[in-house]
């Protein structure tokens, strides 16, 4: 029975690009599935990215609101962005908080990786954890847009529980925060 | 200075269908900028999705095991998926859980919403919870293979910290699962 599989690994037959944007770029796969059959994977090639949880010395976290075309709101989030071609996770979340904050950091921890969307992407997502906090220019792309807001721990979990945080990956970073906050998680 | 704008929408000039395939559809969008100039945004357009923390009587939770072909490799998550045309979040939630779990819930609650990828898809993801199972046969379709695991809360919490689980929906429903397991979020 197909059902009774227990190896559900599946095998790339072909792979061809479908579409290649500014931005996004999409493959089409054909797959083996589990129980002989062919199948069609497709997906957005990502470059790997980054978010960080940047504590300020008072633990209080830095955040950044922005208009979300995709989603047509504004969403307050973690810093975060996209790894250029050759860059470090590290040196990517480095660059980005200092680019969209202002801020640079002594101490930088990996806490852990996510997947964003593993059904239709293969973006990973290296989460950081900065403390040492100093407060410098922010270094925006011209066409770049956010504002800086500084919240409480408490604020960014009420905001998740309430609905004003949505973001996938802030939500994620919450899970974090919350738990080397209360102790429970050593980062 | 255009760093100073505080009005940060986008608006749209023009949209365009670019890619339409057996799953992904993408569109590209021309937009007027904060700072009046024009800027190209690239997302996949998703009909939305669901995804469901089912808490057995004993507190442990069904969690799912899947191939996961864009980031290749199975990946541990609460069971979930897309809506069907027209059908509304709470039956799509209940479709779900049968279908991969063979569960159905008594007691169904929305316990909120996130947005799953903000920087490329429109994608909307309602988050349910789900008590009073009972345990039946699975409905899977025929290409649909996945494991069923029943997870502690500490199992999972575990998981989420250690990397076993990096699901970005599931990371994000751990804070749930959390904060509704110790009592401090009522759903």
């Amino acid at each position: 029975m197909s059902r009774d599989v227990t190896d559900i690994t599946e095998t790339t037959l072909q792979s061809e690009s479908v579409y290649e944007g500014s931005f996004l770029k999409v493959r089409r796969d054909t797959v083996r599935l589990p129980n002989g059959r062919e199948g069609i994977r497709e997906y957005v090639r990502h470059p790997g990215a980054v978010v960080v949880i940047a504590f300020l010395d008072d633990e209080r976290v830095v955040m950044i609101r922005q208009y979300r075309y995709p989603v047509q709101r504004l969403i307050v989030e973690f810093p975060a962005g996209k790894l250029d071609a050759g860059e470090s996770p590290l040196v990517c979340a480095q660059r980005e908080l200092l680019e969209e904050t202002g801020y640079s950091a002594h101490d930088w921890v990996q806490a852990g990786q996510m997947h964003l969307a593993v059904g239709y992407s293969d973006e990973v997502l290296h989460i950081f954890v900065a403390r040492g906090l100093t407060a410098g220019a922010r270094q925006l792309d011209e066409d770049e847009f956010l504002h800086v807001d500084v919240m409480r721990v408490d604020e960014i979990l009420e905001g998740c529980r309430s609905g004003a945080i949505t973001d996938a990956k802030s939500l994620s970073c919450a899970l974090w925060l919350q738990n080397i906050h209360e102790g429970r998680w050593q980062v």
